[in-house]
């Protein structure tokens, strides 16, 4: 195997040949996924890091990495000997790669980058800021397929239905609720990029993506046909008869390009520019009117129908079930057993592997104990691989992709005699979660504004985190999903306005360095609650079932209505998950769940 | 006089005559200013509509007049008649009047602006719309002064030092920092536009505006001279030296354009669009380097120094003890004196003005009596003036400006016995103004974050106000002034993070239309609260001196840390203005002020 020094070299040698003075390298895949196959993992394999977020840029005397500071710890180490170095902006939206860039790049030089890989969004703004200098931007230039000898091939295995008795509506329903919504924007084509927006609109899965039930795909929807741009192979006959009913047409994944270019004039397309490559949106002939906005796929499925949220609540008990038996098992073995943090991932996995219509994890499970904890995006590998002792922190943020929805949930437990300040700490956290989990907010609040209900408790102590506190959850489809969010920055996400029907995360935590980190998290699903003359309210409720370490609670601190909230949740899941526990684990819950 | 009908009759000809079909009238100055002399006031004099925020169109077949959801009931009222029509957009930015024109204007049409009160910022956004019509704008198209026959003329009271025993810093001092900061920002000019920037920067004010102590004037800095852009009448000789001996010249007002235009090319400017006419703009020579952003006073002013915040705590003495003579007063007499709610706001001035520099009211006062409280910003006239009966809730929005500081206060008392429903509305908006006023927040923290804390309590019960929270205030100067703002949408002012030294309202509320409306409002000063490991945290300080009815609170609806903050509060309020009261009124504030 090559070092990342030598691929440097190689690659250095090919930006000298095609001419490019500086070379960008982003960590995405055609559809600009979060979670991307193998296949497209270049920076892992050119630089040895391996985290989701980076940005490389090269050129004759630099090779660089952006990350942001979730990362910094394991980029440090991952990078060491690589030739890349770390750059830590401080500021991360104020020194990024472009601002590099805009500083140091040569009068003259060519810019590579491939831009099947690069968002027409983030071209704009990369061409923005270099605006005014003398450099030129070449998007055809993949440097990396002819270097990369041993790439991963795009896995082969097929798609499958997504039935209806799962996503709760056939997919001829979603296609005319789409094209309806075409006609109210006056679009004729509506260009879905995003790999999860194809699978929703289609009620299909497949398995090109861990963590993900994803198939690699684009569509193309028109008012009559729907072009599906996607490995023929991987549609299976039946899959195949069912679209060829609905005038939905599989291309060669290769030719989404060149269909689009053959498109007319003097039609009207709708495409999300944060989504769509630079090179497909170049690909859109000239003239064409093109509306940029968010997809309607993304705007229907975030609220979850009737169908959905009834799944929701029943996998929630499945995994509350393998959670409690999990912490049980740990429970009755800690001290016994050796159980390093890469054991205790694949023990719970082995768990939700027992619930019906598990797929997988939806997410690296971060198991995390004592100072680990305080990495927020913590992954155990054999080299840091710790070993729970009888005193100390742990910390296990996980979920899984089940065909009836998708998990996400944290749970930080005591091993042990937790301290006074562990104890606190882990209150005013749990303080934050029961604050954001009990609002009532009337329609049209954002998450921007919502954010601070988590946050309150702790900043009253000087205590802060520096993540934010919701992201949206798919449906059987990625952990993170828009248009939501809830965050203290007035992004484009947390702008969106909070809906009844919308799954959120409700994660506060705090990370003391080099100490312990305290996190938990809750799904809750948004729902109606009152109308009055001041308008629609709306609530909040948490359906993650798994109990919250008593040890771990400095009862003085918590209020008499944050008690009830604690008390009632812990009736609930004992009341759900019971039913499926052994009298064992029966008994257990009972002691877990008993009121404060 | 001539009638609104009379008047639009002229006005169509003279559009006519000079091929207009559509004309546009902003409701501002040249400065973009908030409150402006009645020189400016061009609506109020057409149509007859009296509130600050209108927007005028007119074409052959329609005159309408746009304004906010605060406005409509008195609009409604004084447009009758007038010939022209309250146009009511639901949702104010999807159908103002640039959606309006876009809809109705009529291909080939000329729009005529007076570009002279035209922001840069609001023409651009009116262009963007229009973008693909068949219409042109001409924005050197005054109509109206050739129309307005008995037009105020701009006040030719002279200006005045404002020393720095008030203001706490040399102008010249002032100067220098600004200049600084210019370097840094590398601009050769510093365009002020807005009046109390030039104020600010100059340590002057005047009179020519009502409720603001101001001088009409534009600033040109460079990095040698000020160019100061006014009426040389109104500079007495003492200033006049002054500002000699800083190389402040003094230049007639009319002269702005011509000087801008002569600008040298190479050179960069700062401008602040927003605040910016499209006239001036439009001055700046073809090449020069135009700098867009928020003006360098701007947001140096809005932190408060040293000897500007003892003054301010000095001044809320003073004004609390108007207000506590006030009250005293209207309980006294309540009953045995005719009391209308002009009369009452006269009181009040009167009480104010025996402080000590004071100048006069900040704002037009809010005393509005039971179903006129429900008007946000309801303002009595010879008409509405009604009487206080022995039931009801009073509502009084009022404020001052005084040499040392400006106030903006509400407070809303019971005459008699108010209803349970009275009670358990004051108690939620009293938990929301002491629940902001209360919070620890790590620096960075933005207004849109912090609004909710004002609204969590009446939330939970289904209600809500249709205002922001807060706003900053200026010292001497615009009672509402940005950069920040407490609102819950995320825009420009409410981006800004509150930082230590600024002072911003508090005044949660709500409005039951044809009952009451319930508003408390304070001023809160931000300062540094203590450094931890998670950064610097900041807390507010309630500064406004007046107690709180504690006949209008429901006691069990408030919790241990609310009943505490109003003890304490009560308990500063008797203690710092008991020594400026008789005997007898001191009794009394002791009485409302004694421990919940």
């Amino acid at each position: 195997m090559q070092s990342s020094e030598e691929k440097l070299k190689l690659l250095r040698a090919s930006m000298k040949e095609h001419n490019v003075g500086a070379y960008l390298i982003p960590n995405t895949n055609p559809h600009l996924d979060e979670y991307i196959p193998d296949h497209w993992r270049i920076i892992a394999w050119l630089t040895g890091f391996t985290g989701s977020a980076a940005t490389v840029v090269i050129t004759d005397t630099f090779a660089g990495l952006w990350t942001d500071s979730r990362y910094f710890v394991q980029a440090e180490k991952q990078l060491t000997g690589s030739g890349f170095i770390l750059m830590k902006p401080v500021i991360p939206d104020k020194k990024d790669y472009n601002v590099w860039l805009v500083e140091n790049i040569k009068q003259g030089n060519r810019i590579g980058i491939d831009g099947n890989i690069y968002s027409i969004d983030r071209l704009r703004k990369t061409k923005k800021l270099l605006n005014g200098k003398d450099v030129s931007i070449d998007i055809d230039c993949d440097l990396i397929s002819d270097l990369w000898a041993d790439r991963p091939a795009l896995s082969g295995s097929p798609a499958f239905d997504h039935p209806v008795v799962f996503c709760g509506k056939e997919r001829s329903a979603k296609i005319s609720e789409v094209r309806e919504e075409m006609k109210l924007m006056n679009v004729d084509y509506h260009l879905l990029t995003s790999t999860d927006d194809v699978m929703w609109l289609l009620n299909i899965r497949g398995n090109d993506v861990k963590y993900y039930p994803a198939l690699t795909a684009f569509a193309l929807l028109g008012d009559m046909q729907i072009l599906l741009f996607t490995d023929e192979n991987k549609i299976p006959p039946k899959l195949a008869r069912e679209f060829d009913k609905l005038d939905i047409v599989i291309l060669p994944y290769e030719e989404t390009a060149g269909l689009l270019s053959a498109l007319s004039a003097d039609d009207a397309i709708l495409i999300t520019p944060s989504t769509t490559s630079a090179s497909l949106y170049n690909a859109i002939p000239e003239g064409m009117k093109i509306i940029e906005e968010i997809s309607i796929p993304t705007r229907f499925k975030t609220v979850k129908n009737k169908v959905e949220i009834e799944n929701i609540t029943k996998v929630m008990v499945k995994d509350g079930v393998a959670l409690t038996k999990f912490f049980f098992w740990l429970e009755q073995n800690s001290g016994s057993l050796t159980m390093s943090e890469l054991a205790l991932a694949e023990k719970l996995n082995q768990l939700r592997m027992e619930q019906e219509n598990y797929l997988g994890p939806s997410f690296s499970p971060i198991v995390a104990v004592n100072e680990h904890g305080a990495l927020p995006h913590y992954s155990a590998t054999s080299e840091t691989n710790s070993v729970i002792g009888s005193d100390g922190i742990l910390l296990i943020d996980s979920g899984g992709q089940y065909m009836d929805g998708t998990t996400d949930i944290t749970r930080t437990v005591a091993v042990g005699r937790p301290t006074a300040q562990q104890k606190k700490d882990f209150t005013l956290v749990l303080k934050g979660n029961i604050n954001l989990a009990s609002a009532k907010f009337p329609a049209g609040t954002k998450g921007y504004q919502l954010d601070i209900l988590a946050r309150q408790a702790l900043w009253k102590e000087g205590l802060n985190y520096g993540h934010g506190t919701g992201h949206g959850v798919g449906f059987c489809l990625n952990v993170h999903e828009g248009p939501q969010s809830i965050s203290p920055v007035a992004g484009d996400n947390s702008k969106t306005p909070i809906e009844s029907g919308m799954l959120i995360s409700d994660e506060p935590a705090i990370y003391r360095e080099g100490e312990y980190g305290i996190r938990i998290e809750n799904l809750i699903l948004c729902y109606e609650d009152e109308e009055t003359e001041f308008g629609r309210f709306l609530k909040f409720d948490t359906v993650s079932l798994c109990y919250i370490d008593k040890s771990m609670i400095d009862k003085s601190l918590l209020d008499r209505e944050e008690i009830d909230w604690l008390n009632s949740y812990h009736s609930e899941i004992y009341e759900k998950l019971s039913p499926s526990l052994s009298s064992e684990e029966r008994k257990w819950l009972q002691e877990k769940t008993n009121p404060l």
